[in-house]
């Protein structure tokens, strides 16, 4: 069997600083640029119930000026670094990612450093940072697609971890300046963050740059959220329009899990290629979709597998039929050319994934963050290598997709039979 | 000051076979991977008018089944080569683009040859085909930000210019076996079609596999076809729902245009960046949208800057106003400082676009349609170097914004002003 493990696979090397900042770093001469992912646990499980949208409204306003610079001062200076990034709020954490040429890394560092240490926050802005976030609320609105899979997250998985990081009108119009202050001073530290760099830079000197512009900061305690509810359910929403959008979820196996690869091939065969089942059945042989599939999301403690089907109203019920058959007919098993050419596809994007600084930084973070350690491209491809047929038909038989929450949107209700 | 241009550029290198086709080849051993762009004269222009969709129903058909391999067979192999593969009909041109491990280059591109040149069009597969494609055209009615994009460029290009590609319900439903069979004969020949190809890959062994693939490939007569009409003019689209989108269009200049790096540069002050002006004016300042954008298409022989703003009801008219202002305000000339962050943008972007072997075959097939030839990096660097505020302005005093298309799309037209 060829093996999957890619060659040259650079080293993944790790540090933790004293007061907790684990630093990960993946260097690299083959290429010209450096990009990083800093997370921090500042997601939006830690808004309360009446004040959804708080972690998003605060990381708006954080870009708002920081340090020594004003926001224009800010935005100019990021610009003029030539970075590309992104701040994107999710559950459990902030993510601030930055791909740039390796000589912008320290300097873009140091900004973002000045970012989730000393922002601003100015009061002065906030109706404009609060308008901003509600306007991403009521575009949501007008998207059917998006919508539907926001409802069936927040359907499917026990509160707060389901929730959409947008927040809510009325959520977003309750902040108040106090709240933002205090969110960000209590939910950016060290402890718990994790700074991941990969591509061209020289790691003695990363962690001499890390010592300097995070040694310092002071741990704040960690606040524990615990699921406080249950609001699982499959519902309907009504939505006038010509098509039907149908979600459907069921749970699965998280990534630190022994069996996640197994659950996560089993996915594969179902959704991942052209010759997938999802795709075969539901799109070549009915043409019943443009688009459909299905794929494993995974937080650090539960997962679900997340399908999408998008149809006219007329066909909408078959789609379903079709597409929940295809669900419970994994059960009963894979193949061995259905996994082989799987194991095709996850080599070749395994390898695809390498060759991207910003790609390599975001999984160092995620592994981090899920297994506290990095899996080296050797220990992926072992991992992969091991999956077998057999392995993923054990794995699906006490397995089996089970305990579904569907949502729909679209003129009608449909059954899930 | 720096030079734009990246270092170690490799070779672009070009050759075309005696039947037309243009291979070209930019063979790097930094990379494990491979990625070509294949292009042929198959776009949507060449759809009938009362046949709008047919050049994106072949190209569905095409996939199903070709050469020695059946419909099962083609999505099979595909997949167990473990390559990355997308289909899209344009205007001009349907692209077929792949990438996957050095070693799956060949048979990819063997598979490929089989697609375009001996593909089945089962008719008994013809109904599923166009039932995949008719989900696509109802699929865009219920987004609306695609859907007023797509009335953009109708109303602002000369017809068949500005068509979408995915065509409509009574073209698509119209369309026979015939249809496609001659479409595809006429239509998917070698002169004017261009095979690009980037990473590991040995040039002159792609030359003897390019040859034997499509040595023998019969051309077809180019069909030209004219601007036949003129569907320009500004109108609005009632639509139901929380939210406005707005979408603008003026002329620019083509790629191929010597002034092509001063217009794309000017939209670059608008639009790329935080630091930029529609950001800064419309989102940062105002708080009026959460997506706002403006940026340069270019096809062959004509080009538009596109902008796109969508904000709620009751804040479309000032979005618009606001957005409108930063348009005629452009006439009035960049800064040195403007066009300073935006290089600096530029050279990282050029830099990580080099980092992605697909992306290197996208760029390479894109200039050769446009400009015939292979730009180099260090030519590209050179044309940006030479860009200064006063060569943007010198262009903007001769070229100002003016002669715009308006599209809107929300509970109520709006006024530009």
């Amino acid at each position: 069997m060829t093996t999957i493990a890619p060659p040259n696979s650079p080293p993944a090397l790790s540090h933790r600083l004293a007061n907790g900042l684990t630093v990960i770093g993946e260097p690299s001469d083959a290429f010209e640029s450096a990009a990083f992912t800093l997370l921090t646990p500042s997601g939006c499980r830690y808004d309360p119930d009446d004040r959804l949208g708080l972690a998003s409204l605060t990381c708006e306003m954080m870009l708002r000026g920081a340090g020594s610079r004003d926001s224009r001062a800010l935005v100019n200076d990021l610009d003029a670094m030539g970075v590309e990034h992104t701040e994107t709020v999710g559950i459990s954490h902030a993510t601030f990612s930055a791909s740039s040429l390796a000589d912008s890394l320290e300097p873009a560092l140091a900004l973002y450093a000045d970012v989730v240490r000393r922002p601003h926050l100015p009061a002065d802005q906030l109706e404009q940072g609060r308008q901003v976030c509600l306007q991403e609320v009521y575009g949501v609105e007008d998207e059917p697609s998006q919508k539907l899979m926001n409802e069936l997250r927040r359907q499917h998985y026990p509160s707060p971890w389901g929730r959409a990081s947008c927040g809510d009108e009325a959520g977003l119009n309750a902040v108040t300046q106090d709240e933002i202050l205090a969110f960000q001073a209590s939910h950016y530290g060290p402890e718990g963050s994790i700074l991941a760099v990969a591509g061209r830079f020289d790691w003695q000197e990363l962690l001499r740059v890390a010592e300097r512009l995070f040694g310092d900061w002071a741990p704040t305690p960690l606040t524990r959220t615990p699921p406080n509810r249950s609001t699982t359910g499959s519902r309907h929403l009504p939505f006038e329009g010509s098509q039907c959008h149908i979600g459907i979820a069921y749970p699965s196996v998280a990534y630190r899990d022994p069996e996640y690869f197994q659950a996560w091939s089993a996915v594969g065969v179902l959704s991942s290629g052209m010759s997938s089942r999802l795709f075969t059945e539901v799109r070549e042989k009915r043409g019943l979709c443009y688009t459909v599939y299905a794929s494993l999301q995974s937080q650090v403690d539960r997962a679900a597998v997340l399908c999408y089907a998008g149809t006219t109203a007329e066909r909408a019920q078959e789609t379903l039929d079709v597409t929940y058959a295809e669900l419970i007919r994994l059960a009963e098993g894979v193949t061995v050319e259905e996994l082989g050419r799987l194991k095709a596809r996850i080599k070749s994007a395994l390898i695809l994934q390498q060759e991207s600084t910003a790609s390599r930084a975001g999984t160092l973070a995620r592994d981090w963050r899920h297994l506290g350690r990095v899996r080296s491209m050797v220990e992926v491809g072992e991992l992969i290598d091991a999956v077998t047929a057999d392995t993923i038909n054990a794995y699906l038989a006490k397995n089996p997709p089970r305990d579904f929450t569907m949502v729909t949107l679209g003129p009608e209700p449909l059954r899930l039979k």
